[in-house]
This record gives C-alpha cells, sequence and structure tokens, in this order.
C-alpha cells in the first residue's frame, strides 16, 4: 500500500525511460548519484516555467514538459556542453490532475530522447496559485570547450541563428528545438568566444553579452532576422527565442559562413553587426527586452 | 544601466560568499560550472518550499532562505554525502520586496557558510499566486560511502537521531540543523545499510525504507522519541523532523549507541525496533505521515 504522493511518483516514473549512463540510484532515493564528468567540467542549470507567464492552462501539458526541459537544455548548449541529467519540481494545483502531470512528464521523457539526458529525480507539491515547473539539469563540457558570455573582443563578429520574434504567437515557445547539436558543432569547429542564449530578447542579451566581456556592440538593424509577421521591435524585445548569440574573430566569420551553410542547411545563420569598445551601443535604438522585475 | 532583473540578480548576487571549491563560472553565465566529484560519485537533490505550504508571510525570509536550503542538505546528509552547489529558483509576488529577497538569500548563504556549499546559480520569476523557492543542490560522496534506502536486511536495528513531532509548533522547521556532520560520521565509522532523512513522518518514511529494502519492520511506538509537548502521533505523523532515520546490522548497534554518546553528546539518538521480514509492519498503528497528495 502506498500513499497518494508515492503512487504519483510511481506512476510519473513510469513515463521516463533511461536515455543516458552513469545512473547509480534514481528516483526514490533521498537524492540521485550519477558519475561526474570525469576531467571535463560540470554545467549546473536551473530554469523554470511559471503558469499564466511561460504557459497557460489551455496548452498541451506535453508541450508545456517539452519546454520546462528545453529551456535549461539551451543554456547548456550555449555553454558548449551536453545535458547529463536533471530534476523536475511540479508545484501544481488541484485541479491539474494526475493525467495533466503524465503529459508533462511525456514531454519531459520526449526531449530527454532527443537531447540525451535522464530525469533522475525532482519533488512534487501543491499550490493554491499558478503552476510551477522548475527544471534543474546538470551537464558536462571539456575544459576547453567550455564558452562563457564573457570572453568576446571589439571587432569581433556578432551571429544569430535561426528568426527572432513572434514566439508567442507562433507557438515557437512551445516547440523550439534547443541549437544542441549546431553549439556543440561551433564549439567543436571554430574559435567561438563568447556565446549566450537569446530568452529575453536581443536587446536585452546583446548588453549582457557585451558587458560581461567588457565591450559594447555595433549591430545593423536592419540585419536581425525576423520570424515571418513578426516586427523588429518583437524581434528585438519579445524574447522566448532560444536561438544562439555567439561572437567570432573576423577572420573565423566567412569561413564560419561558408561551412554553417552546408553542415546546416536548413537553419538560417545571420551576421547581425560587429562587438566594439566598452560604451558603444549603436543599433537597438530603444528596445528593451523582456523583464520580469522591470 | 542595467534592467530591473540584472541590478536584482547583482543584489542577490552581493549577499553570497563564495564557501567552497571548484567553481569556475558562476553567476552571470548561462550555466554555471564547476569541477565535478572527481572519481567519486555525484549528488543531485531538488526541493522547494510553498508560501502557505513551508513557510508563511510573517516567517522572517533568512530562515525561509536557511529552510530552503536545509532540506536540500539533509537529504545529501542521508546519502553520506556533503553539499558542493546549490542552485536556486525564487518565483515570488510583487508585494515581496526587493528587501524579502535579500533576506532569503542571507539565510541561503547562513546555510552555505555552515554546510560548506555555493550558490552558484538561479532564477527568478514572478507569479500572483503563493512564492515558491526552490533548491537544486549538488553534493559529491564517494563511491563506498553511498547509503541508500535500500540495503537494510531483517534483523537490523533501526535508529533515529533526535525528537519527533511538534516541528511546525516549535519553529524547528525554519531553524533545524540538517544532521551532515553526524551522517558523515556513522558512514565513516558504522556500516550503514540504509538511511534517509524524516521530512514526510516516521509513519511515511519508515515504510518508504523498509520498502525499498524489501523488508518489513517491526517498532516499538513508546520507544519513538518525542519533541516536548508532541502527541505519538504528532511523532509519528507531522513530518519535517529532518531527521535521520538509519538501519545498522545487529552487531554494530551496541558499539554504536556507546560510541554517539562520546561523540555527540547533545543529540539523543534512539533505538526504536527492527527491520523484519516484508510484509511485517508492527509499531505504526493506524498512523499516517504527511502527504501533499493524500
Amino acid at each position: 500500500m502506498t500513499h497518494g504522493e508515492d503512487a504519483l511518483v510511481a506512476r510519473l516514473q513510469r513515463a521516463l525511460q533511461r536515455h543516458g549512463r552513469g545512473v547509480v540510484a534514481g528516483i526514490g532515493d533521498d537524492c540521485a548519484a550519477v558519475t561526474g564528468p570525469g576531467r571535463g567540467l560540470l554545467l549546473l542549470k536551473t530554469d523554470c516555467v511559471v503558469e499564466g507567464r511561460h504557459f497557460t492552462s489551455r496548452d498541451p501539458a506535453a508541450a508545456v514538459g517539452w519546454k520546462a526541459a528545453c529551456r535549461a537544455v539551451s543554456d547548456i548548449a550555449a555553454c558548449g556542453g551536453r545535458p547529463a541529467h536533471a530534476l523536475v519540481t511540479c508545484v501544481v494545483r488541484a485541479a491539474q490532475t494526475k493525467r495533466w502531470l503524465d503529459g508533462v512528464y511525456r514531454g519531459l521523457d520526449k526531449a530527454g530522447r532527443e537531447f540525451g539526458f535522464d530525469v533522475v529525480g525532482g519533488e512534487l507539491s501543491r499550490t493554491d496559485g499558478p503552476a510551477v515547473i522548475s527544471v534543474a539539469m546538470t551537464g558536462t563540457v571539456a575544459r576547453r570547450a567550455l564558452v562563457r558570455r564573457a570572453g568576446g573582443k571589439p571587432g569581433d563578429v556578432l551571429f544569430v541563428t535561426g528568426v527572432l520574434g513572434g514566439s508567442l504567437a507562433s507557438g515557437w515557445h512551445l516547440r523550439f528545438r534547443p541549437r544542441l547539436d549546431e553549439a556543440s558543432w561551433l564549439v567543436a569547429n571554430f574559435r567561438v568566444r563568447a556565446m549566450m542564449d537569446l530568452s529575453d530578447g536581443l536587446a536585452s542579451d546583446l548588453p549582457r553579452l557585451a558587458r560581461a566581456g567588457g565591450t559594447g556592440f555595433v549591430i545593423d538593424p536592419k540585419s536581425v532576422p525576423r520570424r515571418r509577421g513578426a516586427s523588429l521591435k518583437q524581434a528585438l524585445g519579445e524574447g522566448e527565442d532560444f536561438e544562439l548569440l555567439f561572437a567570432v574573430p573576423p577572420h573565423e566569420a566567412d569561413r564560419l559562413e561558408r561551412e554553417w551553410g552546408k553542415r546546416w542547411p536548413k537553419l538560417r545563420l545571420t551576421r547581425i553587426g560587429l562587438l566594439a569598445a566598452a560604451g558603444t551601443r549603436e543599433g537597438l535604438g530603444r528596445a528593451r527586452g523582456y523583464d520580469h522585475f522591470a
């Protein structure tokens, strides 16, 4: 005989398959125990989706689980790493049934299968307010492959993958694919000096990348790749694009553009400008990204 | 110029000191990057506190941060490990000011100083409902020191540390000290076959420990150590005790009791019963632990 929470945990656990390696103890112990990154570095990331802000009660539960997981995968990709293990905290309303949670876990499991991580633990709790799904994820990266926000130099060429803006209207925010393989390929083949994923909009995220490296930036707003139907304001400020923003030294830029098209013919890569001397901030105008606390 | 969220992150970051080692990249990058556990195992745990359930708006914010961190430390201790790094997700109401978040981070930092972990990242978001503070924590443990819930054998002696019950009424749930040093000492000096921390009450947690090992249990309810003023029902079922429940082989039990008193003279250790053949469940009566989903 198991109580409600134990039975629910067992039910959710059945939705999860093993996609990776190195799990010594998983769901059902006080902690998960896994093998570490060996001589590499361990990447740690946590991210959450809040009902009414990042998803609605009308969105398919599996898409909510997919999004919750893929947000963290996107950050691990942007550091040059690969995801390994995930812990999931679900704080849910009474109206969110077991079936809804099953759906969330199906989405988490699908993301684990696609991107090679295992859900090894989590926590369930109740709330009277909006549901919160929080995903903590580990990843691994070789020391020499770690890419940070800092590291860009004035003159480095700025690129973005994909198209920006209209993520909410198009539903991209629920079904995006983190640029994991693309980021691994970039780091393996080019000198990527600085990289991050675009989650709050270029107008918030580019200044962060520049500030982290002690540089400024000059971009051409007309060059910013927009999703069909998205305005420039949306492309700069809406957020939830989950594309890569990165900087490479000038002599790498041409070779990258040539090789990108051969390797990733279906995904657009756009040169949007340059890093510049500290203090220079050109091309964003008065655009602002998304800020929970503005 | 930084936006609201960036400024808030910078403010909270100032509350955090470095208590451990091995942080290559921390707050301000897409992920934290840290050194791994070497040849040992990596422990992973996530736990959350929800306003109105695990704390109230009248509780001191620093105590809320302390509790959020120490719940995870308690689980890492119960696996025989030591905490290393933490990620903190704060989903807060508009009425929860910067000062309230400062307090939460002071509590997190204090726990880090006491128990030797660093907060290396996190996430801030807004909610219109109860606040949620979720802490994901890593730890390290030598392979031979890992203790799980499974592993107990019929005849093993069951012990609990401290006293049980009355955690809410006494305020223990906000100021408890995870039994980290005690657990490390136990694992280093005795054959601890199974261990867990008591978070949902002995009446929920003991059956979990027994089930994990394929055993039953016989306890003497009169032997269960109670906090002053707590009834047996409260000691068995209230939860949030954050004491250790563990099983050692019979020949270790007497030696443990002698040495415990010398090493930990201020902390009670109580023999409450034995693991037994599967199916045997004696001594809990109709007591039930806390269950979010009962």
